[in-house]
């Protein structure tokens, strides 16, 4: 491993501006250095920045996760550090660090970073968020950094739809939110493989998938990888995440179903 | 600190080709890494360039910032090195560096690079500029990169709009240009939260605003951040560079406004 | 040079997910640091993706390229490792690597990498690619990831066109695709500086240009530079990677002409 502390990053402040930098300046005045997961999170999407964070965290092998997608800044919402088996999150307390804690091995302590006076109330990333995470870096206890608090009052976002419904017909129904489209309009449900399985959903099997925007229900195959169809063609199958999606070989699914994240769907093995 | 020796790297080559990337190998051969503050600068907006070096240079704790924004490659401008109290900067000779080397303490000596023959001429940031960088990261001294020039010679941008103008009325008037539209919408002037305070303009006075898009002035509340106003409506504050902005809580204020950058606004406390 | 082995990478992963990071972090975990060309590719776009990576491997000082388009991941297209005099490149067996890897001194051996049970088939840029490349770049011999395979059997991208044509004028014709725009709307054809040479096109002579969008030819100089030119005005020179390409100075010669990859003109001089 690299002898330098790494911590990951992820925001809303795109690109073109000199916010990232402004924080990775804070990290390297301590010896830290980003691991950047994106940047290009919508301004303001606390649930596709909870969704990637969460998604790639396993994948990480830094000490400290920092995640700043925070339209609440300068409001009364609180900034936080998370302690999980996995590793630290700090961000401010309004869902976005939730799923990630949980898939880390779920939240051991919380602390909620002191009030700093005199800190400018528009860029907490800079002045508030990445100087905790570099200090958690480099060895600093959480509780240094604040008081603790109760894990149970954690924000937490609302909780995304997926669940097995008995229908009048013999095959159980799976209904599921659309929780993220990547930029190859590939559509992540909030439904596990796991789930897609206990419904018959399995490679081999057809699917009958019902969207809000589509008259009568679509078919498609449930396969393995976008090669288990034809060039073209609409695909079921469990992604990189371990989650159901929906792909359309050589094409873009998001389009193709006229879905986007918060769209719920219905699924039935056929 | 990081023992590798970093150097800041803005420019408008864009993420889609391999020109920031050939950079970075140029810098990576003498040792030196980068800390990119953007490369989506508009092609050739030096402006722009200038001013988010300018606002992210205080952050960034590297002896040397490299920019190139330089529409006028393969033409007779200069490229330089600045020296100041607080780092060294190189890139063309006009004006992206200017305001940067003014926040950095000023400019103490400059360097005209020597003109390397054989060099293509349509890429200077891969075969003049990095390697300069890269060799001042290093300990090169800016001296043996060319020859001195007089500071006094060197390119400046057109001064932006900010003055304070007593007007019939009693309250003085603040007349300021459009700097900066941030991703979030929010609209930075030229003018200093001393400049607002200066004319009256305080958290807990009211603004009333002249744009030249609108007909009747706006009324709207001098805050200290964005959760000084309620969902979606407008502010003037002061933002993390230091300066006076508009912002719309949980909105972009660049549309609500019609502004851009190089739009003059008209400010006095009502 | 750094300590750390760096390898370069390229995808069409874009910036908005958490894939780039995902393999950011497998190559972490083995004390690996990429150094990224783009992952802003169109998704699928191998020609776009090999000429990116062609031009731009020359000035990274890696042992290991790694680089992921690969609209046949879950197919039966093979992952590869390219052994060259100038270092290895990995990633699909799908022409993506054979142009970088003509740059880097022709492939002197190739590896297939060996199918890896039980990996998901959605996401072979952190499952298999990048593994490989951290293993090759910190001592792993490239045999030991798979089985020696033939060279001749690797796939080839169709050629581009780039030929010189005598025709019934004295002056020969040369006929050249478009490779690449870039981020400028600069245009870059097929063709090498020398090729324009060969049919004397070469600084200070005029250049008449069919392209297939024009009904008459076009006139311009061919230059040095941006600066041979006023503005607004095209010229025909010879870019940073070597080739022959339109610009117009201070404008965009992709928009200006109505150029786009793969689109073929023909040049004389006149």
């Amino acid at each position: 491993m690299d002898a330098v502390p790494h911590v990951s990053f992820l925001t809303d402040y795109g690109l073109a501006d000199g916010f990232v930098a402004a924080c990775h300046g804070v990290l390297l005045r301590r010896g830290v250095r980003a691991l950047d997961i994106s940047h290009l999170i919508d301004p303001g999407d606390v649930r596709r920045g909870a969704a990637v964070l969460a998604q790639t965290v396993r994948y990480l092998p830094v000490p400290v996760h920092l995640a700043v997608v925070d339209p609440g800044v300068g409001t009364s919402r609180r900034g936080i550090v998370l302690v999980t088996p996995g590793g630290m999150l700090v961000g401010p307390d309004n869902g976005l660090l939730a799923p990630a804690a949980a898939v880390l091995g779920g939240v051991r302590a919380a602390v909620a970073l002191v009030a700093r006076p005199g800190v400018p109330a528009t860029f907490h990333g800079r002045d508030v968020f990445a100087p905790a995470a570099a200090e958690l870096a480099t060895g600093t206890a959480p509780e240094a950094l604040g008081a603790r608090v109760d894990p149970a009052g954690l924000v937490q976002l609302p909780p995304v739809l997926a669940r097995v419904r008995a229908a009048e017909d013999p095959a159980a129904e799976l209904e599921a939110e659309v929780v993220l489209v990547d930029r190859f309009g590939n559509v992540q449900l909030a439904a596990t493989g796991d789930l897609l399985a206990d419904v018959g959903l399995v490679p081999g099997r057809r699917a009958e998938v019902q969207t809000s925007t589509a008259g009568a229900p679509l078919r498609m195959p449930v396969g393995v990888t976008f090669g288990s169809v034809g060039p073209g063609e609409l695909v079921l199958y469990v992604d990189s995440a371990g989650m159901a999606a929906f792909a359309v070989r050589d094409g873009a699914a998001a389009s193709r179903l006229g879905l986007a994240p918060g769209d719920v769907v219905t699924l039935r093995a056929s």
